[in-house]
């Protein structure tokens, strides 16, 4: 795997996004925090650099009759952008369920999308029946090496802006930004700990580390929608690894850290988006006097329903 | 007036904000804009620039005091950050039925808050009072040359960023940033346009502009709540010689496009700092194929309270 050269690849298509600093949240936590912009990214989120990493990956032949995927959202946008760069047709199992502003950027980007049960086996399912039928190259969300490498790109472009950190940390839903991050911060600045923070409802990852082996949270009910994912084959192993601490937030730290990005830095950044600052903020790791990389990861959010409003 | 020495005066203390474009607005009015972030300002919007260069204008006898003035909001915050920054008291005259998070911020930067009717008359004859009582300086929300100058060094940070606009558009209020903004224009590149953009609801310049003299408005009411001030007798001459055109937008104009700013551009903006772009979406001037810069004057929106929820 090589982030680098995703980094090469993806360029000339995704945004360099910029990395923001808040002296009121510095502030509230006693560090200094840089936040990378990722919600600022093309389709909003992140995902757009593992998504375009591993299409454009493709041979001519393995591209030809498309790309398949299965998402609740921003991996499905992404995948339907990329494959609309690459001029072959996108095919998408969303489950029922899925925020309705991702499923309409995902028709936008010009997908066809499919239907599916709200569980992971559903969506695995479906997805071998449309793979069947179209012969589409699958490109998973995260458990795939083509997409862990363009995830670790945002970490790249942030060790270069900020280039004396001493911790980064980034969300974990199925861990391709967390050990796509985790590999880059190794490879590139070895004394720097990366963390990974994920809703206390959807602990997969931090129970998954206590084991030793993967665990799956089944029907996990947060309202970071992008982090309900379990761990994959792939991503757990390097997670295990490079990964220095798991810190589980609750519902209300991750609905408080939306609000304080959106009013403080006046940055729209999904729940999901805010559940490093919420792990920050939590006061489960000493982080007084830290510079602290934070991946602000998208902010795909449904406009009439902000978190805080019920 | 010196908009350049003012950049140099409140350069240490103000953002260098961003400029910040979006494929999907630009496809929306085939233009390419390109957004002032003023909303990810000090304080939240323009208003520092012009409260800064006053206050930091002023000798050390005029300052000791401290300073006063009246404002619905994120003037008022300026002022007391600016004089918290120089070290003297701030003495504020907020009207009833300002937005509380605007309250809240002043009171926050340790200013002492005066309350008066929501009227122009209410408001300045409750300044009068409390100048009389405290012999604080009077620092006018805009009709002031030196919060004039400060307000022109958004523009004149824009036009260093992109030097070929055709067009740039700021919303009018009371005209403090429209005319701080059309004198750096004109100064520095005097075949660019420079548009003012107000509510129709308080289209106090548009109907000045027609009489060729200060027309107000009484008891403006829109949505755009940084916008129902009228002009003054230093904003309109300045505005009337080098404004080409004021374009009134609907309210339904307004909200419709800061919803399109924060779910495109992921940016909180208040309505006020969206009127540029909702004139240029309506259609009444001709932008298509121009360049065209647009001040997103400020981002302090009551986040339980968004504008497309009633």
């Amino acid at each position: 795997m090589d982030i680098q050269s995703a980094a090469a690849r993806i360029g000339p298509y995704t945004h360099r996004t910029p990395v923001m600093t808040s002296s009121a949240l510095d502030a509230m936590c006693g560090a200094r925090l840089y936040f990378k912009c990722e919600n600022l990214q093309k389709v909003g989120a992140f995902k757009i650099r593992g998504a375009a990493n591993a299409v454009l990956s493709l041979s001519d032949g393995e591209a030809t009759k498309g790309v398949a995927t299965h998402s609740s959202g921003n991996h499905a946008a992404a995948l339907a952008l990329a494959a609309r760069w690459r001029g072959v047709p996108a095919f998408v199992v969303m489950p029922e369920g899925a925020p309705e502003v991702k499923r309409a950027a995902v028709k936008g980007y010009g997908a066809t999308i499919f239907g599916c049960a709200p569980t992971l086996a559903a969506r695995e399912a479906r997805l071998i029946e449309v793979v069947a039928e179209t012969g589409a190259a699958v490109v998973h969300p995260y458990n795939d090496y083509r997409v862990i490498a363009g995830q670790g790109t945002a970490a790249l472009e942030l060790c270069e802006e900020v280039p004396n950190l001493d911790m980064v940390v980034a969300p974990v839903g199925g861990g391709g930004l967390l050990s796509g991050t985790a590999l880059l911060v190794n490879a590139l600045r070895p004394h720097v700990q990366v963390i990974g923070a994920e809703p206390a409802r959807a602990d997969d990852a931090w129970q998954s580390m206590q084991a030793g082996r993967i665990v799956t949270v089944e029907h996990p009910d947060t309202i970071a929608d992008g982090l309900r994912a379990s761990l994959g084959d792939l991503t757990f192993p390097i997670i295990q690894r490079y990964v220095a601490q798991i810190v589980r937030v609750s519902e209300d730290a991750i609905v408080d850290a939306t609000r304080k990005v959106w009013e403080r830095m006046k940055l729209v950044v999904e729940p999901s988006g805010a559940v490093p600052l919420a792990a920050v903020l939590s006061g489960e790791m000493n982080v007084r006097g830290l510079r602290i990389g934070i991946i602000l990861s998208g902010g795909n959010v449904d406009l009439d329903h902000p978190p805080w409003i019920r």
